[in-house]
């Protein structure tokens, strides 16, 4: 049972909950430690990391720059606070990941990785700049080329809407590959999931389709569609899909915190994601006690799916313990998704049988995170398993 | 068996065909009657009509509009000299098509067509003009709402690439519907089609997946890349797709001539077409005479197959005899597809018993053409039939 203990003995009721799994956060090499120890306040003992740059995503397209990236992160000096895997990422906006050397790059990361990150959010800023000498494939063509090699024990997660997402769909069915949709917000999307989950159900040869919402997403309903876009993407879903997808959360696998800078912002420093991290959990937590969602369904979503679709081990030793009924504001510096007044906190986290962070501050003496790889033998298998 | 009758008496080599079939082309209400006898003249006693105007394509978004066009098709000034089919046209390019009540309507027009033509190789040229009021829908919502629709005796096809192409496959898979991929161009589509047959092979739940190709297409080596274009659409392939698709033309199930007019030509109208629709089998039959191409394989993909995909009934006592010896050249005024010498020609057609045209002339005194519509009983089943 995940949920290890309630404890009663409290005038606040406290639950024990498994460390918590956040599955892709943007993350830049400078701010790693603060998006790190932003995760463990906010509950999540282990995080999945898409690196960037200050110019935004960047594709890890080759092995120097994993490498070094890693070797950043886990160098003495800057030890992160939590545990950590690393995507290799398919940008269909940058050219580097549409070059003919790409996908053997890709495919050389993988060993290193958690799984391969689809984003065709970010359009080309600039057309192919060789289509003459041939060197640049279409997206489609090289993610055909990435599903045939993409090593099965490691998930193939995409963030995409509508056509191209199906068309990333049919590619899982025709390489019996398991997808997950990540960062939806269109009740459209979902439903395309939805109904792929449907037809599995009827042909259970058919591979496993997932997917995840940001719960920051859900709770937007008050912001402006302007708003939304400009921390959920140009196609971030409006009010109505808002409603849809609450309706329709059963139906939704898991939560992760994506990318939740303010790109309209003036001065949108990488690092302001971080600032977003600890309220997660405290917002969900707060839609428990509404009875919106039950702290069964909140663990399925933050831990026992995650670490099946992800394909890892969970650390031993290692929970959350929650206060149900403490109620707090978010300070004025909170991004303004997270403004509603709150119950429920992150009392303690506790890594590998040591307790890291008490009442929101750091005291572990040394960052003990480790690196997550995904398991030697393939993901859940499609043919057994018809849902996670 | 197809093939009628070899006559070997004459000294030049005389094969009877059936009545083929040319799925679909793009005509306009004032030139269908130059169409259907050049159609006639090329062995064609079966044409699948997409309406257009001389704007381009128009959607058959209303019954009005279908029964106007078929009306003046069938009035008595206008038969046509050979059997017609009415395609109902979803275009991706077409705001109509978009529109809330668009997928009733065509839907509605269902019992009198052969089937639903999807075109999403012209872009929208103008954007939705009301996205505020959420009146026109996204392409690919509309799509999945006509795939759940769509009566299941009627075919579906779809002229697109790449990832749209997929997209439309995805659909079909989730439907479990039969959809055919018209007119493609590059070999990269053609793969993703064959790789759709394997993994039906292997899954024979999966719904079946057809494509053809334009046979002028398969000859237009010749052409510059910017020809091609003007003729077979601005994402047509290049000749290293021509010499690919020649080599997997056992997976190619029709050939279709489509829409082969000069978009580039500056008094392009809309009949250009018909002075290609007669040179189609000749230059197929060059490839037989060449030993590029069996007559067993040219009447599979030009009769036997497309009567299948179409689900239709062949007419009767409806036949033709084609001259597999005699070589001639083209007029200069044909269009530069049909420039090479060619050996082979259309010696007499036969419609319901009737003969209508000997050597290239119409000789019946009535057009005697009828209203093709598909039959009651679905599309051959997905479930048995593994391939066409
Ligand atoms: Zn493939
Ligand atoms: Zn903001
Ligand atoms: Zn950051
Ligand atoms: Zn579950
Ligand atoms: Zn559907
Ligand atoms: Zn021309
Ligand atoms: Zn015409
Ligand atoms: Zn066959």
């Amino acid at each position: 049972d995940p949920i290890v203990d309630v404890d009663c003995m409290t005038s606040n009721r406290t639950v024990t909950l498994p460390g918590l799994v956040n599955m892709a956060i943007p993350a830049s090499v400078d701010s790693i430690n603060r998006e790190a120890s932003a995760s463990l306040a906010g509950g999540f003992t282990t995080v999945g990391v898409n690196a960037e740059t200050n110019q935004g995503h960047v594709a890890l397209t080759d092995v120097t720059s994993l490498e070094h990236y890693r070797d950043q992160i886990f160098s003495s000096h800057t030890t992160a606070h939590c545990d950590l895997g690393f995507w290799a990422v398919f940008a269909a906006g940058s050219e580097a990941s549409r070059q003919a050397g790409a996908v053997d790059v890709l495919v050389q990361l993988a060993p290193n990785t958690i799984g391969l990150l689809i984003d065709l959010t970010t359009p080309a800023t600039t057309a192919p700049s060789s289509t003459a000498s041939g060197s640049v494939a279409s997206v489609f063509a090289t993610l055909d080329l990435l599903f045939s090699r993409w090593p099965s024990n490691r998930a193939i997660f995409v963030r995409a809407s509508g056509s191209e997402l199906a068309s990333v769909l049919y590619l899982g069915a025709l390489h019996n590959r398991s997808v997950h949709a990540t960062q939806l917000t269109r009740l459209d999307d979902l439903q395309l999931i939805v109904r792929s989950q449907a037809r599995r159900a009827q042909q259970p040869s058919l591979p496993r389709v997932t997917c995840d919402v940001n719960p920051f997403f859900l709770f937007s309903n008050t912001l402006t569609q302007e708003q939304r876009t400009r921390h959920f993407g140009a196609s971030a879903g409006t009010e109505a899909d808002i409603r849809g997808i609450w309706e329709n959360l059963s139906h939704v696998d898991c939560f992760a915190v994506g990318d939740i800078r303010d790109t309209g912002a003036r001065n949108s420093s990488l690092d302001i994601c971080a600032f977003g991290l600890q309220y997660a959990l405290p917002m969900l937590l707060t839609a428990v006690a509404d009875g919106r969602l039950s702290i069964v369904d909140l663990v399925n979503k933050l831990y026992t799916h995650p670490v099946r679709i992800l394909n890892i081990s969970p650390s031993s030793d290692t929970s959350v313990s929650v206060d149900l009924d403490v109620e707090w504001h978010v300070p004025e510096s909170a991004p303004i998704f997270a403004r509603a007044p709150l119950r429920g906190s992150v009392q303690r986290v506790t890594l590998r049988g040591e307790a890291v962070l008490l009442d929101g501050i750091l005291i572990s003496q040394k960052a003990s995170g480790s690196i997550v790889q995904a398991a030697l033998v393939p993901v859940e298998s499609d043919k057994t398993a018809k849902s996670v």
